[in-house]
């Protein structure tokens, strides 16, 4: 069966077409600015050249008409016919308590997603633009829809509740629900296969750092905590969220800089973090070059990264009563040595034993970099959220045929 | 020397007097309702029966000069004179970042404290009120002023520096500052005894768990890391406070329920933690008793309770690379058997072994409460703030002498 993944963002359209025989990726891609001048599309069939094009994409319809145009092309096209596609993959970001788990996409499907944009107003909306876009463009080829949230509906009350009224709750939802769960899945799948032991007996914390970051504690392969909440808001120090602050901080800078409550979202997601401590960049690359230079306000960021990172991982340890392997994925996770070196440093009172050159060698598999004497596996897996979303529309539509 | 301890609050005003020549309490009392009608003096002489006055008590020159009356009152008074009293020490909440340690007030100490009323409103303002009363008083008797926050100043800068525009920190001074420093500082120095170790060797958590909750990391004596931060509001669930929430559930909820930043506070300040999850206590008595006869609200507040304290503990021993002691101190951490039954009872991963029956016992004394084979040293320590005042005021006006 060969699918198509989709991630609409509310101006842009990522893609992945697979191959599920062998999980191969025959084509991926990219449409940027759409609804603006000049949209571009980046099109990246397998063992062929890559194709960029600019052009008027105005809505989502049309920028999956001009993908699947190009998936046909004769040029640069990887497919026949459009009719080969015999599913279609969403990524959608907030599934709220509904969506335990992946699901076909019905009417009531999509009428609960447009219910949580509540939740999510940056992030459900243009999902569904992609839903309805691809449906438009492929009417009889059934939809699936894959959410962030859905892995972390495991965690109990006494974990997804904030100590507030219980109300707030009861009338708007508000508790934590994690994010990034196709990331914090796969990757724990991956580590049981690595370390070569039942995932059903394995304590796992799973950091995903990435721009955004979450660390998740897998207990029994199913997530017990995680650590953004109601938003992605809270947690670990980001590119340039704050995460985690006192909650009196938030209306002390209201009060004193006379911001509206969007000014002071906008500071703590946009504003904070990396980029707010090193005063020049969000992005690890930059900070770590600026730390071996010496700068002082990039190595203040790294520490400040570095020690609540450190701190999370030790408290899902408290949380799960120990922990058999850390693994760390996403952009910083995947790349960042230095990263890895520093937190694990401090952790050897877990009996945590990094291989230092292990920890250096760069690769695209999944990797052990702690010691054989190490009593926790250290792991550096490659995430692959798109595969994920792959897999569960494939079952899906296996399930439902 | 005998000295007089103060802590003074809005409409009260706590005092004990001490003979430091063996540091023993002479007498020790309450005056509430300062302001509000019919006053209560609650005033208690060691060795002689306690006296209870009402009257009108307006302001708190008034309220010292009733307690200096009963200190030298025939029947119930400790002193022949009031010249006995030869320094008066001050609990003062917020020492900001010019306090790191305690100070004899000048004119100079009583401006700065003054321009911290921003950071503290509700706890600096009346501090003031009890140092003028004091110096009213006794005009030629030195005062001097002990910080709640003074015994944080050792943090460092990745600790104390929350992760949003450094703005903020230059021009409104937003940090972590912690609380309950002379907590913390006292149990600690005991703890370092009861184990019989330098204390510069030693890696301790100190769980002061009251109405109001923090958590330091003491590593070699100085505090590396405390829970509370810019205001008490962060950090561990407790009574009618939340602890730590995710940032964007503050001006989610300012948003949904149409609040001020007034309402959302004491709506995070005075109805949440304990009280709102229990929907009827803030007490831990009242929530192990309901959790005791099976009551689901209690049952789960108590989890919740437990569970965030233990992933601090865990958070605070990464941040150390380990620990030694664990303590704890105030209401809940010297009273309830059960909470640290269950907090201990998942943290074997550090090797902690609570001894059931050491645990269970109640006594006014520090004790150990692990087995002998603990690798963690867990020790139930009885706080006591005013001591600290007290020999802090000794030592400084023995160096100002």
């Amino acid at each position: 069966m060969k699918l198509l993944v989709i991630n609409a963002g509310s101006s842009s359209l990522k893609y992945q077409l697979y191959d599920m025989t062998d999980e191969s990726v025959l084509a991926k891609g990219l449409v940027e600015r759409i609804g603006m001048d000049s949209s571009i599309l980046t099109h990246k069939p397998t063992g062929k050249e890559d194709v960029t094009e600019v052009s008027e994409i105005l809505e989502h319809t049309t920028a999956i008409r001009k993908v699947l145009d190009k998936l046909v092309d004769p040029e640069c096209g990887v497919l026949q016919s459009v009719d080969e596609i015999q599913a279609v993959g969403h990524r959608v970001v907030h599934g709220g308590e509904a969506f335990k788990g992946s699901a076909l996409v019905t009417g009531d499907v999509k009428s609960e997603i447009r219910r949580l944009f509540d939740l999510a107003p940056l992030h459900n909306p243009p999902a569904i633009l992609g839903i309805t876009a691809a449906e438009k463009n492929m009417p009889n080829v059934p939809q699936v829809v894959v959410f962030d949230t859905a892995f972390h509906q495991t965690m109990e009350e006494k974990v997804y509740l904030y100590p507030i009224p219980k109300v707030l709750y009861k009338k708007h939802h508000i508790r934590r629900y994690g994010m990034h769960g196709t990331s914090h899945d796969y990757v724990s799948k991956v580590a049981a296969e690595v370390v070569e032991r039942p995932l059903e007996e394995l304590k796992i914390i799973t950091c995903h750092i990435g721009n955004g970051a979450s660390l998740t504690a897998v207990q029994g392969g199913v997530s017990v905590d995680t650590s953004m909440g109601l938003t992605p808001l809270e947690g670990l120090m980001m590119g340039t969220r704050s995460g985690d602050v006192d909650p009196a901080v938030v209306t002390f800078v209201m009060n004193k800089e006379e911001l509206s409550i969007s000014e002071v979202n906008s500071m703590l997601n946009k504003h904070s973090g990396l980029l707010a401590i090193s005063g020049s960049s969000s992005d690890m690359r930059d900070i770590t070059d600026g730390m071996e230079a010496g700068e002082p306000n990039a190595t203040l960021a790294f520490e400040m990264y570095e020690y609540r990172l450190r701190k999370y991982i030790g408290s899902y340890a408290a949380a799960m009563n120990g922990v058999d392997v850390i693994v760390f994925t996403a952009g910083v996770g995947e790349n960042s040595a230095v990263v890895r070196e520093k937190v694990c440093e401090n952790l050897t009172y877990l009996g945590v034993e990094l291989d230092p050159e292990l920890n250096k060698v760069r690769s695209g598999d999944p990797r052990r970099i702690s010691t054989p004497n190490s009593k926790v596996d250290v792991l550096v897996i490659p995430t692959n959220e798109e595969l994920v979303i792959a897999r569960d529309t494939f079952r899906i539509v296996q399930e439902n045929k």
